[in-house]
């Protein structure tokens, strides 16, 4: 019989179960290292199967980006589940069937918000107010210490709204490009978290968690901080790389694509493999933008990048493998090609299945198949 | 009863139906005038629905863009389907099974790649040959006639490869940015292709096929061009708007995203609606990048597009709204704001359903659910 990986047709999305073990297994030892409670966010995975693996490790709560997301954990029994996503009151019902049946938390910023849930829930639910450490998209400044004061007044009225703490997806830490630049943000979000934690110390007992791939791969002080949430890590990518979060070596998916087609006079690989595959992320080179980076796969995973080869265009089915000479002769046509995904969440949320390598067996995603 | 779209908890894809229908009919008599067969692309719908839509109006062959989409069509009665993508050898058994039900037509353009179909086809197919008229991407090159004439030599004394005719798709016809930059590509595409015609006319009849959306909306010259395949036409986006092929108000899809979270400080609205709805394609802005830009829903369709607001950030799932404070003022936490997306192709084939608008009704696509 012919062995995976030649057996491939078709784009997949290959998985190397080793290197996101060897993921995982880093950041459940940090997290026990810091004394941290670790939350990871699924969003990146969106697998029951993936999630087990956590399991495993003696992980029993996550991070989720939406409402349908943890319908579909709570209904493999993840059983406490926190939402990093404003609540989105026109789910109200969808919110309520879920925390009868899980322990759930919710991000909650606004005062309609927190007046809309003290009417509508049914039944308790565990909130965070969502504080902005410096990216600028979601999430209250630290200084909008009123208004913070004013919700967790707000909750404490509500009967149904139980204050659990700060969080904060430190989303700038990815515009760094070496570990030192994410450890200055690090510093910078730790900074502000510790200062709001002593500033609103009154209401209680505050959790402060963050949630970014960088910080909490890089990060060894987290003093003031009680979780993590980090998502991305489970996978790397070629951004987390080129930001410092991980070797590439690291990255732990690849894009089996087919090799369709050959322009000698450019040096250029036509592939089966394009923007409804990989995602239209991409990374600024000198010579234009890098939308992920060839590997050549084996029996066991696949080699280190080939030098000086970049998908340099997608379209919607199609890539444009920009290649160097020696690459571009050695390659033939109906050859299978891996590439090194730029941002790994949306590829796989594009994918919707692996492949696991090697090997071959299917492991499932929330939105599988096609 | 609450009418719709009142009634909308969650992102979803909205289609208007009537607008969709006119650029279907501008499309179709279009073709009709110049005596061009209209093979419409379905990549960007996906849906055997919408292609109803175009059988109605006397449709009956259509261009995919991968094996398993001209599987879904073959499936509902689409009996005459051209793949427009270099084939994927490894793909044979499929190909196969699809000839037998189907008239099928491939696109072939690699000496190896003949001499496999030659040996391995069951029945006869037509073959195109791609040319790349100047968007450098796939297709050989005008100037590649020895190899044109080679390839031909090959279907001739393949048995099984039957020569169609030449296909290009003027993928530089989206850096245009006005109707008279689109007709220059356009008169350049149409000067390369009747040349070719000319030049291998002695292979017997050649059919010579075009199909990007922005020269087929715009021009009004065919000379020489027996059959067009466009696709996006069908939605239309904000980037055909912008190269020059559409009116904004011709944009026949918007993404109903929920309003979860607003920043007084910055006048911004975080909506749910991001990455994995709408895709990371962009139009460059002076301030930046913009992934949509919104408009007002209401029960018979939608409004103009609201003056200086645009989406001007997109993580997975949420979106950042950048509003002039006139509009900001009127939203609310839990209203809906429908986004007209940049590249229509993407968000469909993300949202994998469309729902009518007005009306509600489900519309099926390929790739259906979730």
């Amino acid at each position: 019989m012919t062995p995976f990986p030649q057996t491939i047709t078709s784009p997949i999305l290959l998985l190397d179960r080793e290197k996101c073990m060897a993921n995982i297994d880093r950041m459940v030892n940090k997290a026990e290292r810091y004394g941290l409670t670790l939350k990871p966010h699924f969003k990146t995975h969106q697998s029951t199967e993936i999630a087990r693996w956590f399991r495993k490790k003696g992980i029993d709560s996550a991070t989720v980006s939406s409402v349908k997301m943890a319908e579909y954990f709570a209904d493999s029994a993840w059983k406490d589940l926190t939402i990093a996503f404003p609540v989105n009151i026109r789910e109200i019902d969808r919110i309520n069937r879920l925390a009868e049946s899980v322990s759930l938390s919710l991000f909650v910023i606004e005062k309609e918000t927190a007046d809309f849930l003290k009417d509508q829930l049914k039944a308790p639910v565990r909130v965070y107010i969502e504080i902005d450490t410096g990216s600028g998209r979601t999430g209250l400044r630290p200084d909008e210490t009123a208004k913070i004061d004013s919700l967790i007044g707000q909750f404490k009225d509500s009967g149904k709204l139980r204050f659990s703490g700060l969080y904060s997806h430190p989303g700038h830490s990815y515009t760094a490009r070496s570990k030192k630049e994410i450890q200055s943000v690090h510093e910078n979000v730790l900074s502000i978290m510790q200062s709001l934690k002593k500033r609103f110390r009154d209401a209680g007992p505050i959790r402060c968690c963050i949630g970014d791939t960088p910080c909490c791969s890089v990060a060894e002080d987290f003093e003031g901080i009680d979780e993590i949430s980090p998502g991305n890590f489970v996978f790397y990518d070629l951004m987390q790389a080129r930001i410092g979060s991980c070797d590439i070596a690291d990255i732990a998916v690849a894009l089996a694509s087919p090799v369709v087609a050959k322009h000698n006079s450019r040096n250029e690989i036509i592939l089966h493999g394009g923007a409804i595959h990989l995602s239209k992320d991409f990374l600024a080179r000198e010579e234009g933008q890098s939308f992920g980076i060839p590997v050549l796969l084996n029996e066991r995973g696949w080699s280190e990048p080939i030098p000086n080869c970049y998908l340099r265009a997608l379209s919607q089915e199609p890539g444009v493998l920009a290649c160097s000479k020696r690459f571009f002769q050695s390659v033939n046509v109906g050859d299978i090609i891996g590439i090194l995904p730029v941002h790994s969440c949306l590829t796989a949320d594009l994918m919707r299945e692996y492949r696991l390598h090697p090997g071959g067996e299917a492991v499932s995603h929330m939105k599988n198949g096609n």
